[in-house]
């Protein structure tokens, strides 16, 4: 059985969970490696994952002995194998938060279960510790993400169209990577001021501002970056957005380690944007791994501690309604006395 | 309020529900055109959608007056507010599939819900006729993917890997539509033999065979299509396989008419592939809209009636483990008398 997995039998043991139903497929291919359509079952004895035949050759392929997982066919497990899953288990747990309320009705009839217990995020939260192997995959997801972004400073010519320059960045991970890590914002002039804009046929004008926010997919693990620029020139009423969102973005930085307070580095940056008479509509920041966003997230609602080899975002904006936007964004790795970013790509005005 | 809200509400009328909260986003899209984060309420007179501050000038962008839509800032909605929406209302109704168990607790409590009513798809049963608007788009997007194809069989040669065949499918509709309905599959070879085959490296070689599923989106609806083509020639063993898989997609297609039944008409498929010693390994077909995949699902486990201006798909095939695979697929409008092919490639052996 492979170590995420021992992990998890440890973690249910001191739980008192007898078994466990994952239904998370971020979670599944996690532990398993599997990508496909299925349930993963943590029995008292046996890891058991249940898919159809569509995804069996598949499913095969991707397993070897090792990881001690047996597979089926849902189509030949009949009714008593259902039943005898969970029979000597007095608490089973489930993923609360990934299991729809109809799913939850047919698995506690379905499985007979005796007590079904919400599990409130325990591999999401076995996950925002990465190990080597995945700093290394989200590391080269990131330094990708730098020189897609160099590349694409020079690709930028007044007259081209944001959907124009977010293909490009899509063409341009596609033959280096898995792909995107979400879909790619390119907003330029007033559409800066959507924090969550999709690109237009807007074409690029003289003296423009432009934000990009990017990130690919390296061996499932993802990178996240932003960056506002400007054409030709910085107008000069962006600057003192621009240089409080820089100043903000770095002083938060320079805080980000293993003890931080995910409530309290928002709340420095909120006050801050506040005495300028501005706020932080999104959140600070968010995990990054297998999934773009993950826990922890780094919000005035949310109360964790930071810790060594969490891999999170530093995102502070202002949007200003109708006329602009300014967000700075970085991937950084989490260490015992700092952070380090692993988007690397300048910070200081960028004119092209 | 337009034609589909109003639809809606009588219905819900009909099954004594004074609330609703939908969560499904694309039933939301459907509803009402936003594309965003948020819950939308039906409430005994308003209309409710509630989202934060990311997606707020976007919402109000695509809303008009006579959308007849409220819209909430999260953030701005006090816990009394959330006990008020249904303060009069005996049940609510919900989405059970598209809620998630731990939601489903935090509405019951938040919302201060009498009775909370399973809906058992509503919206997603309303959204299996399309209008005439619906149909002209799943139209365009079936149009653009038999353009795609025929310039896709001139484009392959011996070789090119699937995943540059995926990808030149992927820039040909990116280029025309709204993008992909679902990543495409390009499988050669014995990979043909994987129903949801991932394209890989592996080149294209002289005599093989190749499957592509592939379909796009154009203004929010989708397109489906599969074909099973050859290099050279068609090898003489796989001749009966394709042959058979061709005969079922052609005899079934002729019953797919109003009033016909789901289970039947994959019985009717079944039942042949079994006196040659096949197995029909997935569901013979589903529902095509805003969602590649969507009711009706025709399968020997369904057990609907196909009526008029649904938009269903046909797609039998065959699969031996480890050797080849053939399937064929159409996206097809269901009629009084018949259906429809929107996709129009032709079926008998290709070979390029």
């Amino acid at each position: 059985m492979n170590a995420k997995l021992q992990w998890l039998r440890n973690k249910m043991a001191s739980l008192d969970l007898q078994g466990l139903i994952i239904t998370n497929p971020i979670n599944i291919q996690y532990l398993t490696n599997i990508e496909a359509e299925g349930i993963f079952l943590l029995t008292r004895k046996e890891n058991i994952y249940i898919t159809d035949s569509r995804y069996i050759e598949q499913v095969h392929s991707t397993l070897t002995l090792f990881d001690e997982i047996i597979v089926y066919d849902a189509h030949d497990v009949s009714k008593e194998d259902y039943e005898n899953f969970f029979l000597f288990c007095e608490n089973v747990g489930f993923e609360e938060h990934n299991i729809s309320y109809a799913k939850y009705k047919e698995y506690l009839r379905k499985f007979k279960i005796h007590n079904f217990i919400e599990t409130e995020f325990i591999i999401e939260k076995q996950r925002m510790i990465k190990d080597e192997e995945e700093i290394h995959n989200l590391r080269k997801a990131c330094e990708i993400t730098d020189h897609c972004f160099n590349y694409i400073l020079s690709y930028i010519k007044p007259g081209m169209t944001e959907k124009q320059i977010a293909n490009e960045i899509e063409e341009y991970y596609k033959k280096r990577t898995d792909g995107l890590a979400f879909d790619t914002i390119v907003a330029s002039g007033e559409n800066t001021s959507k924090p969550h804009a999709v690109p237009t046929e807007r074409k690029i004008q003289e003296k423009d501002i432009i934000t990009i926010d990017m990130g690919c997919k390296v061996n499932g693990y993802c990178s996240d970056m932003t960056r506002t620029f400007f054409v030709g020139e910085v107008p000069e009423a962006i600057k003192p957005v621009y240089d409080l969102v820089l100043k903000n973005q770095k002083q938060v930085g320079e805080q980000y380690k293993d003890g931080a307070n995910t409530r309290l580095l928002t709340r420095m940056v909120e006050s801050d944007f506040k005495l300028y008479g501005y706020d932080l509509v999104h959140s600070l920041g968010h995990g990054v791994g297998m999934e773009i966003h993950e826990v922890p997230y780094m919000s005035h609602n949310s109360d964790t501690q930071l810790r060594e080899n969490m891999v999170v975002t530093n995102e502070p904006g202002i949007y200003i309604p109708g006329k602009f936007g300014v967000r700075i964004e970085d991937t950084v790795q989490i260490t015992k006395f700092g952070c380090i970013n692993l988007t690397k790509s300048g910070k200081n005005y960028i004119v092209i």
